[in-house]
């Protein structure tokens, strides 16, 4: 067990600054816009405590963002290609289960691989081209030091309610892959965020990827891009304590929730040098943690 | 001729975050430490006007360490076994112009190779690697976008008085083999930066990497990453102004000179995707640019 919390470390605050830019320029191409955004991202990086996790931080500049932009949905038009791209791809990746020797664990394997469509990590991400790749890779041979699938299969096989915490846009058709495994008679909820943060997934996304055929789509009403406890709503977290399984998708709420006390599987793919040293794992791992 | 001035880009941002942690942690494990110096750096950033070159900021961030750790020469260590690796390697360096059908072209060529030796763009750079693979490269293969090498030859051929404008340690070497190649009735200046910044040459290099046997070193007087000429010795910019040849060695000088109005032959690998695109190269390429 690590149960230690995930707290932004220095080499999270350049990547700050350059998601800040990215975003800033997918919506205008006013420089000056733009440089006022960076000096009031800079602005905060001094107040700013190292002891919260990233999404923490990547909340406080959506809200500088908000301030001088507006509240926009950065991402929108980047989320529908990344749901219409990986919908196309949903028969194949059904078809993958479907020839599979162990259905639950290619499933797993196919979840944590869409967890490359994170516009959180790679900024100039060919989406495209990181989806495509999913096939070409054989992901046996993906290291694997920490993939806890024999305790998660037992958990999987118990709970009478699974809560499944949603990362990106079009990584939900991945999820959804997952989620159909699921007998009949379990409830299972997916979760996406209160707000458009990144390319995180929202209700219309999982909506659109059609999720909601097995899952109930749920918010968990977090703004940030993790799913940090304090900031979602009262209703979510009753949910979250009592769920018999929680299955955490991506870095992002990885960060938020690393230190948690009650059990979480942690799927991810390690895409980040700081997270994957706080996970014990190498860069790109294919990650099912028992947290 | 391009003559437009090298401002800073937004990208710059969190490209001087992230060296001035790297730079903070070569000599000191202290957390608060690092800290204090990406606040103080974080600070700096509204104040700082775009409108000046990336070596000015270099400059204030050196400032800014010097404040908070003392003026000291962070790459010290780093800068003596690029020397010792760039001097091992000088006989087959001279044995690959002696061999070569047109000995310039090839000494050019060996002199841009050297620039790979850069700390300001790949933090983590594997020194030995990165030589390595000179001599793997055919130089023939590599992308020449801007390389200006007949109005180089020309220029080199009538020139009575060279000053060849140094950038990192190790890629002295690389120099020495280019400046070798001179007649001897020609006079040549060496100038290396007037203070320690980042990995960049200072006399001391020069002089360990035997480049005082043909060249006079001098210093600029400069303690920015570029040759800033308002920051650099009055003697200086007088022989800069003066010299019948400038050859300008890396980003650096680059990023500093751009909008000269005397002419300077730029050498340099686009390694920088913002400086690539100033230049208008493809990134990665070999450049041999007549300003």
């Amino acid at each position: 067990m690590f149960k230690k919390t995930m707290r932004t470390y220095l080499e999270c605050i350049p990547c700050f600054m350059k998601q800040a830019i990215e975003m800033a320029r997918l919506v205008t191409g006013n420089e000056i816009v733009h440089k006022k955004i960076v000096d009031e991202v800079a602005k905060m990086i001094p107040e700013f405590s190292l002891g919260a996790s990233p999404p923490a931080m990547a909340r406080r500049i959506h809200q500088v963002m908000e301030k001088h932009i507006g509240r926009i949905d950065f991402y929108k038009d980047i989320k529908r290609k990344s749901n219409e791209r990986a919908l196309e791809l949903y028969p194949r990746l059904k078809d993958k289960v479907d020839r599979s020797v162990n259905r639950l664990l290619t499933a797993v394997e196919i979840a944590i691989a869409g967890n490359v469509i994170d516009y959180a990590v790679k900024n100039t991400l060919n989406i495209e081209h990181e989806i495509d790749k999913i096939f070409r890779e054989d992901f046996s041979e993906i290291g694997k030091t920490a993939f806890a699938f024999e305790a998660f299969q037992e958990d999987w096989g118990r709970a009478e309610t699974v809560l499944y915490l949603a990362d990106n846009a079009g990584e939900v058709v991945f999820d959804r892959v997952l989620i159909e495994e699921c007998p009949p008679d379990k409830k299972v909820f997916y979760a996406v965020r209160g707000k458009a943060v990144i390319n995180d997934a929202l209700v219309e996304d999982a909506e659109f990827c059609g999720i909601g055929d097995r899952a109930q789509i749920i918010t968990s009403g977090v703004d940030a891009p993790g799913t940090i406890l304090k900031y979602c709503a009262r209703e979510f977290v009753d949910l979250f304590n009592r769920a018999d399984l929680v299955i955490s998708k991506g870095q992002g709420n990885y960060e938020a929730l690393s230190d948690i006390t009650r059990k979480v599987y942690f799927l991810f793919r390690a895409k980040c040098p700081v997270i994957a040293a706080h996970a014990n794992v190498p860069l790109g791992d294919v990650v099912l943690l028992k947290g």
